[in-house]
């Protein structure tokens, strides 16, 4: 039987993780492929803390380079985005290929390190780096080969979603949850790279430059985060029969592709309404497949494993074959003429206007919504609150963001309106 | 760039859809796989009726004999168990790999043609077989190559599917509307197949054998469709907080397996619960991956046509580069030892019986369950509907089939039950 020897760089939760399910899962893999997968060392700076799994101390090095040197196969799970990028391109100039959970880094550095993969012929492989255990790669790229992706809406980020559910659940505001998500380890110390919609958008950069066959960058992606997402807007939201979540977005207009993250509010009655909790979804449009919606948990050392452990087998199966690059890891061949600007994207908002309760401040507003070319589908007025302030509510028709952005600014100078305009936009599906 | 020849078998309306968008995505297929997929040719006995697709008439013909022989690559859209399989085994003889969407003739015929695939070193690929186009077999076999399989839980049957989401929605009873499925198209002139939990019980051995290592058949599997579940159960269902679907159960307990198929109450709160009208689901529990759910249109020209033409590719690429049975069509490696008895299975029930509105009638029935160890969750005894019968519906804990089919015989016995006890199994998730 065939052997691989596989190194692992990085001993931290997933790197363990991955290490115990490779050794507890031997002779499941072993039957299924074949083949012998032999983990031959993890490598970290710190191999002296204790993990939750069980893994062997002699399995444990500090010297990376060797580890590579002695590999056939390198899973990179130290993340961050300067010395994981050193190490895998050392491992690719010497022929190995990779598999990594490195949204960062290939959300930053894709386009360098894709062309680095290409001249080693060696492929990077990167199922874990979206979505966590749900295979969304090898489908989008295998599975649904064959299509052409109009859309791609996921719930990307486990951490939100968390909280967005919390929320929504306990009508608490997005601080105390914060504090709860940070306390059952849900959200990090610093959890500015989740809530600020970062990691979410870094994942939809991966799946862009999939299904539309070139690298973007994170740099014209909008990116909005759920730190004004009020308990309020949510109780709104349900009554209007929405839920709100954090979307990576990411669609096709005519010849034209939009990418964007950012609070959308979702038909209640929606199967992507009811991904709760820590849990991902991705839902691909494609044609000629239709609608399929993809869940599952997009984090935490199982989920990653499983797909760590998925890669590892095909890149596994490829050195069996000398098949390397059967499947390139990522496809190029542009599929869209231009990046659609934020300012020209069309769809429908939410709009919560803060007012005091006066006679015809409904009307003020309405006029400049109209003058902006703004139709209003349809309206909450509550009856007031406080004595401060009451809030309105308006969901529009589909309209252009800088019709809104325009409208909102104006809005926001009248002399009834109470701080800032609230606008989460309307994902229809 | 390198060519592969492709030739259909049977011009229907999945033959036509899947010519259709092989040639109308040529160009956007050629860059993703940097090769040409060449149509040469579609077969059928009936060539003359007009498919709601364009597809060029020169690429008709009748002599599938000659077409396999041209191809590099056949793909066998026929359906049907004799006439397909003859033309399998004959292209599988010339080395030639096969696609196919035939859920019948692998369920029925699985280990023959895969034994024959094996000798001839070209692979049956059949992600259209299960579930449309969601891919459900390369997640299984690949996505999540590393888990072990604890359970899978499928919605597979679109048809019985709308059926039971329209007697829901409508609270109308299942002829009824059985009748209109027909007059749209999503039931079959004679829809026994369907509707009787064959073809759901086809896809569930197809997944069973893929994730067990073993080819089922269909002999050992319990099957039971919907022409029992009536619009009271569907209702009484809702007030308990379930939802009826008919599904096909794969589970692992202990180091055995269990494969049934059949109506079975699902909580409402439930993603699964939410899968309405023609769409599939299938969730999967492995580990290390935890829970994992896919939905999307199970059947029908353009879902299938999705699954079909991943799985073209997926040949393609093995014909160029000459890695044939990298995956293996079928992973052989039992990992099971026996399959689980109905009788013996374990599980929660619903059970309804009409009885004679008289004093201690449910103390009689009661009796029964308890003495059968049988013990209740909860209870619903409604005021009577009717002079005749009032119906008392009991939800039990955990309990072996074999004690609820002797307590069922015996409370059926009964002088004030009136008619058949109707029970529906519990599926907690």
């Amino acid at each position: 039987m065939k052997q691989v020897k596989i190194g692992i760089i990085g001993f931290g939760t997933v790197g363990a993780g991955v290490a115990a399910y490779l050794l507890e899962n031997k002779t499941v893999i072993a039957k299924r492929i074949d083949m012998q997968l032999t983990l031959i060392g993890i490598s970290d700076i710190n191999i002296v803390t204790e993990r939750d799994v069980n893994v062997p101390k002699e399995l444990l090095t500090t010297d990376t380079n060797e580890l590579i040197e002695k590999s056939d196969l390198i899973v990179e799970l130290i993340g961050g985005i300067t010395v994981a990028k050193d190490y895998i391109l050392k491992a690719l100039k010497q022929g190995k290929p990779i598999v990594t959970a490195n949204k960062a880094l290939l959300a930053e550095h894709g386009e360098e390190l894709f062309a680095a993969a290409e001249n080693s012929r060696a492929n990077i492989y990167y199922e874990a780096s979206v979505a966590g255990g749900i295979p969304i790669i090898k489908s989008l790229r295998e599975g649904l080969a064959g299509n052409r992706i109009e859309k791609i809406c996921g719930i990307l980020n486990g951490t939100c979603n968390y909280i967005l559910t919390k929320m929504e659940q306990d009508k608490t505001e997005f601080n105390t949850v914060l504090k709860k998500a940070r306390e059952l380890g849900y959200a990090e110390a610093d959890p500015s790279f989740d809530i600020d919609g970062i990691d979410t958008a870094h994942k939809a950069v991966i799946l862009a430059s999939l299904a539309y066959g070139e690298w973007f960058r994170m740099k014209p992606i909008y990116i909005e985060g759920i730190r004004n997402i009020s308990v309020i807007d949510i109780k709104f939201a349900e009554e209007l029969e929405y839920k709100v979540k954090l979307l990576g977005i990411i669609k096709k207009s005519k010849d034209n592709v939009q990418i964007r993250v950012h609070p959308a509010l979702i038909p209640s009655q929606k199967l992507m309404a009811d991904i709760g909790g820590v849990n991902n979804g991705v839902f691909v449009k494609g044609i000629p497949v239709g609608e399929v919606l993809f869940c599952g948990r997009g984090a935490g050392m199982e989920a990653t494993s499983s797909a760590v452990i998925a890669d590892i087998i095909d890149v596994a199966l490829n050195l069996k074959f000398s098949s390397h690059g059967r499947v390139p890891a990522f496809r190029t061949g542009k599929q869209f003429k231009n990046l659609i600007k934020m300012e020209d994207i069309t769809t429908r908002y939410y709009i919560r206007v803060q007012v005091k309760d006066q006679l015809g401040v409904f009307s003020r507003i309405s006029t400049i919504l109209g003058e902006e070319k703004i139709s209003i589908s349809s309206l909450l007025q509550k009856e007031k609150h406080s004595t401060e302030s009451v809030p309105i509510v308006i969901i529009t028709h589909e309209t252009q963001e800088k019709n809104i952005s325009t409208a909102v600014k104006r809005i926001e100078t009248l002399d009834v309106v109470i701080g800032k305009v609230n606008i989460i936009r309307i994902e229809d599906f």
